[in-house]
């Protein structure tokens, strides 16, 4: 229980660190330095390994007294020369250009051209009711929308995500070539949205791709009035062997060297299109600041409260895996994870994972957010990276922006430094800080 | 009291107006229409006048069963040929270009260029210090940054405002010959933010203008490098005799002639820069909306409820002033007004101004809000255009979206139709029609 006096001291102490963050904060500047700098980052590019020098070495400005890499090895894929695709006519063979991303992951064509029929699905069951006769040889392209109704975009991602997931291999089976999927973004744009997707090894892989919004529309109408069309698809995508890369942590040693870890985390990778700005440059940022934010407001922490800038989370998750296996083996007892990876958007509360009691505990500080318009401590979940320290007793956290906007960004060229603004940010990293500040004052016994 | 089959009853219409708003609402399409083939429309322009035809349609497309004008007369100003300014070095004469940007309502400099020395203030309270010694034959430049560390960008903005109102006024009397303020903007970047200031009557009036926060910095710097230098300005606004113009109001007539008005607002009028998108396109397509969103929902209005378009609330408020004049002398009991004029973002509460048992009745539909996320029920206010009403028991609420990027964009060229996300817009459209329906349904006596 915290006395009236205690949440007395904890308001100043929340004040103090949302003062330095919105006044002083360095995140956002060092997110333009990752963003225009290095720009987009996959794992396995040389882009990626100048982001880890990049992490060490601001880990440090942010002031970790230690600053360690640890070494792993990646999935490297890699796009190859831009894909190009065109939409051909039945009627008079006329061509028209059609902006595809290759999935993350996808075969390429063989250095080929295929051009085949399309046939087009609204969802993954629609596919399979199709069956191999409709489908053999041609391009499947689900037209899938996002739920619009869900107030959190998240619970619309869900669903709508396995169609670039799953769509090729439902759709291999069956015969198809290729498969076009529609960008999973709410809004109507020109941009496309790649992320990953799933070969199993018994099923042959086809090339996947996406279009954007407007294309998917233009696409669908285009077969209404011309159903033999064909759409020439050239991709030269390909997967290279694993390369090494690496997670960068940064630490403030805590006072009690029994008392275990507290990590706040993002991601370091990005895929490789615009420049993995809100995703998850954000999110690295955010954790590095949460160490100065301490620093400057003075906490000499009781736990060791360590910033992870973990790789490889877009296409693998070999970071997030090998942190925690690590942790495991140096017995590291990790009490409490925070990972940043929705975006920089206003901070709108946390998601939690974990004992109900520690969730009732975490919830007994709403108040203390309530001046920060942090309202949110009811959504179950914590993150991908953090989400392989679950079986170490690892209490979760995620942070919870406002998500409107995060899925018009997502994976696609449209993830760039301007779509962020610096006070979203910094109000991020300072929830982060205060929660941080919080558990590590209070435990979550 | 609403009873739990009420509440269940009341989340299913929520419901149904956010799903409709979400999927099928017109409001970001419309505000499209207004930016892009009107663009901005300060009062007495010709872009007003063409948004007041436009607003007359739309509404009908919106559902209103009456639309009509009032005739009102508004202040006319004209900025006139693009402002120019530069500094000029004391040590090599070098010019340097500056970007002004003219403060609504400010005198030009009477077709000549201004040339002189410039004394820097971080405040009105420095100005007043400095006297007329300082000031005299100068050009005074208010570099006042807003306040980081609110929460609630308003917050800071009040305090900062005042420079723009009132910086003319308080240095006109020390001999100054014109003043440049940095642009009431948290952020640093290159837009400069204009905004109507205030001449009394019995003072000097001295032109005044903005420059961006970049800017703002720039010069600062120049000026401790280089006390000496000078700026050259001019500037080709001027005040024109009061034009002719409307508001536009859109009505559902309401099932009992006697229970009086719900009204919905935003203004048509926007500064002479951008596009006038968030301030205050955005609040007149969401206060359409809500007519739509509740025909939609086949809600059956006991009170009319009706959309305004006000005129005039960026340089004079003539709009909202005639409006609540006309209301009263035809008796028209206004029960509540809400108004949108904070930006098109996500929403996440409402401002309340009025009697506080009103105020309690409507804190106890909370709960019916906290599934978008619509927490905020905690701040005073109401809004420029509906605060006219204040003295007819009209209770006022403003529509409190998310605040953090509403100064980046406010008043400025910065203020454009790409800024606004759908959903967010939608979700605020949604929001006030909920509010509408259950203040229709459960009264606020």
């Amino acid at each position: 229980m915290i006395t009236v006096f205690g949440q007395s001291q904890d308001s100043l102490m929340l004040r103090k660190i949302y003062n330095e963050s919105l006044e002083h904060g360095q995140a956002y500047n060092y997110l333009k330095v990752l963003c225009k700098q290095i720009g987009h980052r996959l794992s396995g590019s040389p882009e990626a390994e100048k982001a880890v020098k990049w992490a060490e070495k601001s880990m440090k400005d942010f002031g970790a007294d230690t600053v360690f890499l640890q070494n792993i090895m990646v999935p490297h894929w890699v796009r190859g020369e831009k894909e190009s695709a065109s939409i051909i006519s039945s009627k008079n063979n006329q061509s028209t250009p059609l902006n595809v991303l290759a999935l993350g992951g996808s075969v390429g064509t063989n250095g080929k051209t295929i051009a085949a029929n399309v046939v087009e699905v609204t969802s993954l069951d629609e596919l399979d009711k199709l069956g191999t006769s409709k489908c053999a040889g041609k391009i499947v392209f689900i037209n899938q929308h996002m739920d619009a109704t869900k107030i959190m975009t998240f619970d619309a991602y869900g669903p709508a995500v396995t169609i670039r997931w799953a769509g090729a291999k439902r759709a291999a089976p069956l015969g198809a070539v290729a498969v076009i999927i529609r960008s999973v973004n709410p809004s109507l744009d020109d941009f496309p949205h790649t992320g990953t997707l799933h070969y199993p090894d018994t099923i042959k892989k086809i090339p996947a791709c996406a279009v954007s919004t407007n294309d998917a529309e233009k696409l669908s109408a285009m077969l209404k009035s011309d159903p033999q069309l064909k759409i020439k698809l050239k991709m030269n995508c390909m997967q290279l062997p694993d390369a090494p890369s690496h997670n960068v942590s940064g630490e403030i040693k805590g006072a009690d060297a029994n008392a275990g870890y507290l990590i706040v985390g993002g991601h370091l990778d990005s895929w490789d299109t615009g420049e993995g700005a809100h995703d998850d440059g954000a999110g690295v940022v955010q954790a590095m600041e949460v160490l100065n934010l301490l620093k400057k407001a003075g906490i000499k922490p009781r736990h060791t409260i360590r910033a992870v800038a973990f790789m490889n989370e877009e296409n693998g998750g070999k970071g997030g895996e090998y942190y925690a296996k690590n942790a495991l083996e140096k017995n590291e007892k990790h009490i409490a994870a925070i990972e940043s990876d929705c975006g920089g958007f206003t901070p709108r509360g946390f998601f939690l994972q974990g004992d109900s009691l520690k969730k009732e505990k975490i919830r007994s500080w709403k108040n203390l957010f309530e001046s920060y318009q942090i309202h949110s401590f009811n959504f179950d979940g914590g993150g991908a990276d953090i989400g392989h320290l679950k079986n170490q007793n690892t209490f979760l956290l995620g942070l919870l922006p406002d998500t409107q906007r995060y899925f018009d960004i997502h994976h696609s060229p449209n993830d760039v430094f301007e779509h962020v603004n610096r006070r979203e940010l910094q109000l991020g990293a300072a929830t982060m800080a205060a929660m941080i500040y919080l558990i590590d004052k209070y435990g979550l016994e």
